[in-house]
């Protein structure tokens, strides 16, 4: 393998564990364990286990950043329609998880946003990422008249994002589905139907 | 000191260093030296880290449990003036505290969910029993006349509480009071105040 496939093994295997465990609660070693790589040479793929951190949140943005644009730019069905697919399958894909584990980006801006600045920088640039690629779907869903023109798409963003993370907590915690449905019938029967 | 005065003590000083550092990440010498407990004596108090985690949790729920009593029991103001005031507060709080730390059940729900069985049953409860301090507020302010009688309380509540923790981790994250005044003004100008 050559070295940038050694690295993204690590990366892959680093996402797995870490999604699971939390990041402070994964070792270096456990890592390079399931990697096959030998014991040792993690400094030769990544400058500190903060780097490697860094370079997580790059790798799971990746993953998030097209899932995101597979739903949220189907041109196929309607902005309301595209938002109201994406937290349907996201909810299926939870079931199939058992519940657990939930969003990586949120797990780890809670984990981490006190203890490490540059992992926290990358953290909130994704996150940015999230809450724009959803304001994006919401103003195109204004412009055709399907939410009311006085809602504000920003705010509105940031408010869908962080209600869902948060119901992702509730998930694993009460390892139900339930949290995940109120949190979409309240979006979408109650916040997002209003007439003004 | 007492055997129980020293638990508090221990349950103090681990209550505030898993609040910023996480409970996996937090170990028990750390807890112990700042205890001034000796070394090794942490079994005399607690029968596991495990166990620790479960009398951290009631450890907490004393504390949430009043303040919540505290605002939402508060009858020298209308019901939805007391959610109004919680909030408020809350944010006051977190503003003075630079955006840190966030809800330590919110936080400790996500960390350990999946990673212990006993300390997730203990978060449950607690966490159920602040979703039924939001519901009984937001039944009183539903028979008062000052939401709308289609509200849901039981799901108002859900949401809200998860609202409340997504907003909190991306206050931590983006170290700013934005995400918590965003979460206050859609639900107090949009969520709650809808006519049917």
């Amino acid at each position: 393998m050559s070295k940038e496939e050694t690295r993204q093994l690590i990366l892959n295997n680093g996402a797995r564990l870490v999604h699971t465990k939390g990041f402070m609660n994964t070792g270096i070693q456990e890592i390079l364990d399931e990697s096959s790589v030998p014991k040792g040479s993690f400094y030769f793929y990544f400058r500190s286990k903060e780097d490697f951190g860094r370079a997580l949140v790059d790798h799971y943005d990746t993953f998030i950043s097209a899932m995101f644009d597979k739903y949220l730019q189907d041109t196929s069905h309607t902005p309301l329609e595209r938002l109201r697919r994406f937290f349907d399958d996201s909810c299926k894909f939870y079931e199939s998880n058992n519940f657990s584990s939930g969003c990586p980006i949120g797990n780890l801006s809670q984990e981490m946003s006190d203890i490490s600045v540059p992992i926290r920088e990358k953290l909130h640039e994704t996150y940015s990422k999230m809450k724009a690629a959803l304001q994006a779907c919401i103003e195109e869903a204004r412009d055709q008249g399907e939410i009311a023109g006085s809602m504000e798409p920003r705010m509105l963003a940031t408010f869908m994002l962080n209600g869902w993370e948060g119901a992702l907590i509730d998930m694993k915690l009460s390892k139900s589905i339930a949290p995940l449905v109120i949190f979409k019938d309240m979006l979408f029967g109650c916040v997002l139907n209003r007439v003004i």
